[in-house]
């Protein structure tokens, strides 16, 4: 059992179908295909709002290409400083901006508060030619720590951003898990609360590795083609990303996945949790579980070849899937309770 | 019929089959998998040399992070000036490099001479501050012209570029059609003839989108992991890559199908260049036909559905692919004899 | 007798007496000094048109500076390819661009003709994803070959530019000997000839380090102070960048030193092309003499102790300065005689 | 009387001298002039120690230089959060590095303690693709809030970097200050204590426009010549950026001019925070005080003609320079002290 990351997961077999079936006859190559197509018009009606979609492979292309939309060379993007745009992607999104300098806000459960944002766009120096210049404000749904924003902490982040004119992007490589949980309508937790271009995830949720630049704001994607094509981002056989996100958003299967992992995190979560000496850093809200085992049981679980990270300390984190089986967890828990006994 | 692009085509039964069945089960992420591990080993084998392996998506992916590689910001990278990387990659080598200059050499067919590198080489300016410093040689295998450069014009480039000190770098987007043309061992079209990296490709010839960057001299590569992660390129789910590539290489996939290719851009040429008026405008050594049509054939075939590209004048571009079949091309050559005599 | 360049020469007395007094007392550092507000305002004056005016130290900062202001990181700038920006910056347009590339125009006498450039512009592929996009066009005044552009000829390529939407920039680091050969007002010459942005140069003409990058229209400029900065070129004790071009533009000294430096560019021309075997490879219209000289005459002023560049075969360079001695031409003058006879 | 900067001053006289003196005569430019070589020959002798140095025009320019020899696109520079790279240089190393990343770490007093540091290191994930790579120390001196590193303090820091492999610049645009102050040699402050490269500061100690960037390991400075070309930074007429350092160095004026800014701000600083209410924030090391001072005296100040910043909440920034004059020092805590007992 492999609860290391979402990303040890294969495809989900609705999503390979779906690429298999795309592969027949010719097509027209770099999104000239109907299929392309197709997944802006699903994307545009998902989101209830007229959409510029380009599909890409990985999360990190998807957000250093979205931030460089939006900010320039001399600009400073403000992100939670554990984010992964921050942390996690080897400079992605200053070789993509032509060195924009991310500025990491603290911040309980991985989340940026209002205050804090404000306070430092306040004193940022906008317009004093010493200092990189507020260009973006970037969240992460649902966050580094497992936990995800309401529509209304996103609104109120982005109305800061806005009254200091920034636009704001949200990195959703777990939005989906976001959605799920939080039972609301994609547009009320994107362009409703002010998010203007969306990294909207598949890879970890099912895809093999597809992923969706989605902009509300048409006009700040004029330059995005460009950056993708220069960054080495445009397949030529883009059919076979459009393929998988088309059979991602067909029926839902992007939310029933999702909701998927969400229940057994949840699951897992309680049953360990229940340990004595057990103690969740953070709540659970989305597929991601920080907590604080006692250390016999999680010595005793990676013996038994139970695979996770040991995070922080006494900390470790555990991430469920799309295909992660109730068995699987409940065995867990139950290995996990004999070791807190021994 | 479209003949348009390789890129036009799906995948291979093969690539599709072997893509389905690595998806099962866990894996580890970012390329510490079992088949990636295989598909160094794979390489390694063909190339009778220990290489350094990478898999990436695209073409552009390949060439720029291989350029990166090799050349400094203030450095200078010879190419022909048709070349791909120059002219159709929307500055990728410069975005990636950090602002490398691609110096564009004439040649006929599409290929660099040697005379023509040496003197450009010898007035480059190399240590003289005012001048973008001689870095790298980029060759593309085969060529935009759909020719190929024999291991002995390989050598004869590298010993200019190597008396220089520069590096040798082949865009081998279509590598399989110029081994499977030349009949030579990859070794011999590679290291022993002076690469020191090669843009291995996969995607024009039956997969779906795969490269491998492959280092004959992995010191050249310290830095290339990096770099990878840092534009995106990095696959979580590396797993969809290297299966790819896993079956491309197995039992000689990838020569068959690019043989195959090769021979149906050899009929449909020589069906072409018997019409009256027809002139081929570079000899067809692997699966691009470039050849002057009379206007009423031309605009016939298009008219009767048959795709292609008008590239210069009365030059038309078609490209065959590994699943092209005998019966096309016979019909198409069939109508242009028909257009030719109306 | 020092003809090597007009960058081995001190600075003009007026100019040195000027930077010395403007070191007495405090003054606002980054340029919120009341001489900067001063240059400008002169600046306005001469050019007959608002102008935001920002002062550099060096010619490449100014060329450099400019361009990023006006072309994106995929963009394309058109240059002539002898241009000092394409071939003696060492990547500098690369680097402050963050990767556009320079495409390199043919032309004789250093000058792009309208026809080149249309057809580059229509062949170039504007909208189109795989290629660079035309982002900027660019003009050197006076030319690397020591020819001038007239304000028709500028106008004519500026229309070729405006009709594919594109601004112009003129690298104008001999942009004083231009005028005073033309005797054209710089208005006439810039703005009203389609000139967008101007690096007006005065280093070569008497200053110490000194250019003055001039926008014609001030909404190019928005970026300019921020990548300025960014640049390292953002001068704390800004009035001494300042003071050097507010007495270089006092009273008309740089017009009147060019005009010198430009008189014994010709008074030495003629001296030489009167020679038996001397032939000028161009025009001398500003302060840059090629020409063809017989070797015994080349070799004998070298041992004499001139110094000088050979440049291309029996072609060799001289550039005078605005310090250049009547004297000191007469002498080589008679020198060069003497050696032709002998 | 204007505190506000030691960048609000003019040039020492005896530097204005010498750049006069400098102008005189043709001479070789780009750096193969004899005043040129002077320079690397006095900074050699000054450390004790061969260097290869570098002139150029701004602090700014010459720490991102600096930091672009010594990081990699993908690499991380340490500094303190409020160090002058990381804050006030509008992303300079940014983009000289082509986007690595500044680490801003805390730290009392505007220095680094080697605990933080060390700690920083060992969980930078050195050889983890997904993060970028410790490349670089850098260390302020004096530091930005007007303290010094002792020669130990720097050898422990460096000694931290050393152990994880990582070189050490130091950004010493208030060098003099720092070595005036401690009356150490150069070389105990620098490469004796383990630095690598240091931005040795003239602008703001008596010189109009200059700084050296001094290598003591050559090595370092391979790419260094190329990277300033390309940055706009290789002054034409170099003499004039030498003759200052020339000057600067002579005589021992740069410490002379140091210990006099020292002074001054020893006996500015004893005299306000003599007054009741005012505590000095950090010990006064260099020419730099920051003290609280009670608000009637603060506005008070201001309203005679004080020039000073209000820096945060009551407390104020005052800079002397190398020609403070002891009468406008003392006029100063005259006026402060009337105003405190009002």
């Amino acid at each position: 059992m492999n609860f290391t990351s979402d990303n040890v997961t294969g495809a989900a077999p609705e999503i390979l179908e779906a690429l298999v079936a795309a592969s027949s006859g010719p097509t027209p190559s770099y999104g000239e295909d109907p299929l392309t197509a197709r997944v802006s018009e699903k994307l545009s009606a998902l989101f209830d709002h007229e959409v510029a979609a380009f599909p890409v492979a990985t999360g990190s292309a998807a957000n250093a290409l979205a931030l460089a939309a939006l900010a320039p060379p001399y600009g400073a993007v403000y992100c939670h400083e554990m984010s992964h745009v921050n942390t996690d992607e080897c400079g992605a999104p200053e070789m993509f901006t032509a060195g924009a300098k991310l500025v990491g806000l603290p911040g309980a459960g991985g989340k940026i508060e209002p205050a804090t944002l404000r306070a430092t766009l306040e004193k940022a120096g906008a317009g004093v030619v010493h200092h990189v210049q507020p260009a973006a404000v970037t969240l992460t749904q649902a966050t580094e720590s497992g936990t995800v924003y309401t529509p209304a902490e996103v609104a109120a982040l982005s109305e800061v951003a806005r009254s200091h004119g920034l636009p704001v992007h949200m990195d959703g490589a777990r939005f989906a898990n976001a959605v799920a949980r939080l039972g609301c309508s994609p547009a009320d937790l994107t362009w409703r609360a002010g998010v203007d271009v969306l990294s909207f995830g598949a890879t970890k949720n099912g895809a093999l590795a597809a992923e969706a630049v989605v902009f509300f704001k048409p006009e700040l994607a004029r330059s995005f083609a460009f950056r993708r094509k220069r960054a080495g981002h445009l397949f030529s056989k883009m059919r076979f990303l459009s393929a998988q996100l088309d059979a991602y958003l067909e029926g839902g299967l992007w939310l029933r996945l999702a909701a998927h992992a969400n229940a057994m995190a949840d699951r897992l979560a309680a049953g360990l949790a229940a340990l004595p000496g057990a103690d969740l850093r953070d709540p659970v809200e989305a597929n991601e579980i920080f907590i604080s085992l006692p250390e016999p049981v999680t010595a005793g679980l990676l013996e038994r070849g139970y695979r996770f990270y040991r995070w922080d300390g006494p900390v470790v984190r555990l991430v469920t899937a799309w295909n992660t089986s109730a068995e699987d967890v409940d065995r867990m828990i139950a290995d996990a309770r004999a070791l807190a006994k021994s």
